[in-house]
């Protein structure tokens, strides 16, 4: 198993956002919590029932009164703020981030995210001791993100960094995508039940370029063979001619 | 300024989960929240109180007694579900999906993702109005994202699909990177004092190496114009040589 980052919450103030993290970042596989002097104390009966069944990530989580000492063995941290831009230090995506966190932890570095307080982010004392600002991009005109928001949002990311599984995912349930050949078949069937009803019978000139419609129409729909066995059907049924193909 | 999806909560349960989810909207630039048949009626002062500055996404939210009227001006519709793969429908990722609703706004369409209520998610009835299912990758085995995180990571991935500035920014804060010419008349002076100082007398044949890892140092640090005055004055002082060098 890939060594996971931890993540670092220095003075959290409510315990529910303790829990929500926590929650957020089993969502994604994290499960390394560490707590620097949290306000109300620990553990904390708030942040226990937000976590609902990711309480083991509290059970776990490593208390620290300072954040030298939660970081201490980590060779690797980036702190999560809104603003990194203050700081003489390079200002990343939650993306990039969590990739550059993938490679370092390959290549056998401990990483770990910092996230500050509710109120007022880290402070400057804090940052200084990061390698790198994470600045979740956002509406600037509302651009503040709550703290197990911003934990959700980067332990997502981490997640995806190491997801292979394609973006797309087209879905045919226990049929399978129909061959060229079956939609062929059905679509002359389709036609041909077309010409004996009287379909085209007054716009006969039209009836290549409305043949190529529809059929780009069908073509369009993704169908399963399944779809066809049941289009064959229907067609027989609307045209009254039960005894006909197939 | 581009038309933003609509954010279709069905039949949610709980007036915090909705307030956050408007939060979640104005935080990613999106501000048109639809709600079908909220539990516990509407307006309703607990997703007031959540939404906190975000409440004038709340005061424009539009309010209908079923799915259907819902999303009846919309083109396209993603649902959002966990399940999607009960359904004959693609399945595909939060980023994908925003990648496709930029691209479905962009073609003049109108672009809608519904989210079903807290317990149980979408039914079948209100899946099977949708043209694709948004599945948020997550841990296998603990895969229930709250509905404001769910409305939080696809807002989010909406907001990035659009947002061109680069992942990756260097800091200098008021000064800039040095420039070659620079750090190698630091380093100059640097090896200079570092000869003085008899440092490398006793080890003359690992100088070249020695030398060589302390300039490779340097230029890992990826130093500033203003790094390197500073450092130019370290050197002097700890040298005890002012008068020196510059």
């Amino acid at each position: 198993m890939t060594p996971a980052p931890a993540i670092v919450l220095v003075r959290p103030q409510l315990g529910v956002n303790i829990g929500a993290a926590a929650r957020a970042m089993l969502n994604f596989g994290l499960t390394r919590m560490r707590l620097v002097a949290p306000r109300d104390g620990w553990p904390n009966e708030e942040a226990r029932a937000m976590a609902s069944r990711a309480d083991a990530v509290l059970d776990a989580a490593e208390l620290y009164p300072e954040t030298d000492a939660a970081i201490g063995d980590l060779h690797r941290v980036f702190a999560a703020s809104a603003r990194g831009r203050d700081m003489l230090k390079p200002v990343m995506t939650p993306r990039r981030a969590a990739a550059e966190a993938r490679q370092a932890i390959a290549a056998g570095q401990r990483v770990g995210f910092l996230f500050g307080p509710e109120r007022a982010g880290l402070d400057n004392a804090d940052m200084v001791r990061a390698d790198a600002v994470v600045a979740i991009p956002a509406n600037p005109d509302f651009a503040s993100v709550n703290l197990a928001q911003a934990v959700l949002l980067i332990a997502y990311e981490w997640f995806l960094a190491g997801d292979e599984r394609p973006g797309f995912e087209p879905v045919y349930g226990r049929s399978r995508p129909a061959s060229k050949a079956e939609l062929d078949h059905f679509l002359r069937h389709f036609e041909e039940e077309l010409d004996q009803s009287g379909h085209f019978d007054t716009v006969a000139d039209k009836r290549p370029a409305m043949i190529q419609n529809l059929r780009n129409m069908w073509q369009r729909a993704d169908l399963t063979e399944q779809d066809l066995r049941s289009l064959h059907g229907i067609i027989r049924a609307l045209s009254g001619n039960r005894q006909g193909h197939r």
